[in-house]
């Protein structure tokens, strides 16, 4: 097949474009599912969102099936293209599920129920999943159909694979790419969960933070005391847990684990410079979610602290009374879950270590730590001088008109580690979403300018594909 | 009426020894009542309980109502006694609401239904509220019926005030006793709310600390965010919290609020003695509690730290995620509760006052704090040297064999700090609980032993009053 005409990629993107609705409707349908892999009693939902996805590939002409792993199935699907297609084969990675919508009393509408609201920038989409990931992979499904309804049929030979557990870190789907090494083999991968610059500024994403995971919980007394009777004497779980973490940082918001930043690599003065220049406001980026000052470690600049300098963030605590009023107890343990945002060259298990001596020597007398978790991915850097690059490079330029910026993420994406790792391939992070989209928090949404060139966006980059 | 004599007593006593189980099975029915004022799904509990004494007392020949008060009502019991009594005045203070039974799962059986469960003491009595304070309140009842019964009528002029808010800081209590000042004129106060020193000696507390609560909310950004977009340039909330509370004590266990020890007041050379002496074993006192280390402030015997000393422990703390799994959320706000428990000298408002500068001087920019609750009470000291503490060591040592031990405690009653501030009467504090009753804990139990010598030894103390 020749490298499809300008004329065909019009039809394409004409199609796209008069069929906006219907594929806002069933971006709508995959939202209505509640597919919270984090929680066991939303495991018949992430099965019928793992189908969903399916019966999408079916219809356009794939072989695919649920694949099951310990944890949710991850979705197939292999599509041969033209027989003479001389393009890279491509792997398309997205995942079905969502974090937990909680609280839930913030939400302005159920996060279940998708609504099309009006914002300042158009019509959105209200939902938890609206972009990461559900509203992304949506994109890349509605510009195969498009393909696949008009201009010939979809253009490149590739596989699809959707999987149900990024949430919770992915776990099975390493071991599921080894398995599977064979009949996944392609040139490149495509991902679209990374945001642009801003709405009128596309991006790729070449560098991504890793994260780890892990769950503290520090006991004392055998039982739940009162704090009259035992204060002055026993152990404080809470007291003893506030202590150890309130120390995870010095003065200067520099992590306090024992060396933890040996072997972090500093960016390149080229690489300062091109963030520099992006003109970044700080200001306006806390401005947005109600804060002026920034935190983190002194002595970087914003988009270093974000993409390129590592984070320990408490993500939960609990323990004692939370209810109404007082209860005066002293209790007998308390938890937190913690993560890591590591840079290149730092390692997940080391980190882990670090955080567990790091624990241990802060530990009273008398407390024990349990741990859970740990699991984790390193942060990654993805070659930013590849035939693929330039091709999405060019396709968003053609749709934006201005050229698609190189950025970092501080977000983590671990199977570009492992895409890397077992299949020896680098990735291409081509996402739609912007900055104030608040994923995982209530109100997550999706831009439909996003959505809609995000759709386009796919169209160009198969014709690329097709004709490189 | 002439002092009531030995045989009159003793047929009381043996009254109540008879009808022992019809006193368990009366207590029963109070405990059977979710009476938890902390929770407003209970307020009408708290009714039916108040209720329920009101009832107890009305058979009793009492003048009773409940006296609304903004809170939970508080019944009022009037009793003149035999025309010629000339002993004191009694005012019984006691309290029907309990502590909320949190965590439920932890109960062996069902914490508002009461069971009578064999021990190695022998029988105890498991249920939330079992010694505190319905209880030890029902054993003051129980000997009232007891006279009522045989003997001849309640040998003494008495006030009953049983509140329902003891449990959430009694803030209703002071006001009503400035109000009905004149109605509730006394000579002294029992009150049942303290331990005996072990199971085979019984104690009077001459001491009590005071007690002050707050809740703490750490606010920073306006919306939960995601850790790996935001963290290194967005305040986290809980960070920020832990940081703070990691502050509270110095290595050596000393809180560090600005003048937090001005005030307190160091014990006597003669008090420490009289401590010391009573061998008290803090390794079984922690042991008991699968504890083995002290925790608490370096330098100070074990009673001095439970009795003597100031102490700040964190009841409660949430933030962020803390359901199953992962969620690398950064959570826009963060709470605590901490009670300080404060000793003679020292004024719960300047407390607060210390721990609000304690936190202002640690909030990083762009965090504000809030607060609740800051009420509180002082640490009391009362006159041991009394007819009515003689009285009452009189009335233990004939039941018991051995006289009664001085004590203090490390619980606050804020009751007599009112009473003494409004009423300007001393509080008899004559109580029947042991160390291990699990007092806001599951399983809160009171041992039957003690329940039974507890209304003997009111039925005793009724008598020496009658007699003084």
């Amino acid at each position: 097949m020749p490298t499809p005409s300008p004329t065909i990629v019009d039809t394409v993107l004409r199609h796209a474009d008069a069929r906006l609705d219907q594929s806002r409707a069933a971006l709508f349908e995959l939202l209505s599912i509640p597919s919270i892999s984090a929680q066991e009693g939303h495991r018949a939902d992430c099965l019928r969102a793992a189908e969903w996805v399916k019966g999408r590939l079916a219809v356009l002409g794939f072989r695919v099936e649920l694949r099951p792993t310990p944890g949710h199935p991850i979705v197939v699907g292999h599509f041969d293209g033209p027989p003479d297609y001389r393009g890279p084969r491509i792997l398309f990675y997205g995942h079905y599920d969502v974090q937990p919508p909680d609280p839930l009393d913030l939400w302005h509408s159920p996060p279940f129920e998708p609504r099309l609201v009006d914002g300042p920038r158009g019509p959105r989409f209200v939902a938890r999943g609206a972009v990461d990931d559900k509203g992304q992979v949506a994109m890349f499904l509605e510009a195969l159909r498009a393909w696949h309804e008009t201009g010939g049929g979809i253009p490149a030979k590739m596989t699809v694979v959707i999987e149900g557990e990024e949430e919770v870190g992915s776990k099975n789907l390493e071991p599921f790419l080894r398995a599977n090494k064979d009949e996944l083999t392609s040139d490149i991968a495509l991902i679209s969960d990374t945001n642009m610059w801003d709405v009128e500024t596309p991006a790729l994403t070449t560098s991504l933070r890793g994260l780890t995971y892990i769950q503290l919980t520090v006991k004392a007394s055998s039982r739940d005391l009162h704090s009259g009777l035992y204060g002055g004497s026993a152990l404080n779980s809470i007291n003893a847990l506030t202590k150890i973490l309130g120390d995870l940082h010095d003065e200067n918001g520099r992590i306090q684990l024992p060396g933890f930043y040996d072997k972090v690599l500093p960016i390149s003065n080229a690489q300062r410079a091109q963030w520099d220049s992006l003109g970044f406001s700080e200001a306006a980026f806390l401005g947005d979610i109600g804060l002026s000052t920034p935190a983190g470690e002194r002595g970087y600049s914003a988009l270093e602290r974000l993409w390129a300098r590592p984070t320990a963030d408490i993500n939960g605590i609990w323990g004692g009374y939370t209810g109404q009023g007082a209860k005066t107890v002293i209790a007998a343990e308390a938890s937190a879950k913690i993560t890591f945002r590591m840079v290149s060259g730092q390692d997940p298990d080391e980190v882990m270590s670090q955080f567990k001596a790091f624990v241990e020597a802060r530990l009273p007398p008398g407390a024990t730590a349990e741990y859970e978790g740990g699991h984790g991915s390193p942060g990654v850097q993805v070659n930013a001088d590849s035939p693929w690059v330039r091709a999405a490079q060019a396709a968003l330029g053609e749709e934006y008109g201005k050229p698609a910026v190189l950025m970092g993420s501080g977000g983590s994406i671990p199977v570009v580690v492992s895409l890397k790792n077992v299949l020896g391939i680098d990735t291409l992070l081509m996402g739609f979403g912007l900055d104030d989209d608040q994923i995982h928090s209530p109100n997550e949404k999706f831009e439909q300018t996003c959505f809609h060139h995000g759709i386009r966006s796919h169209i160009r980059l198969l014709a690329k594909f097709a004709g490189g």
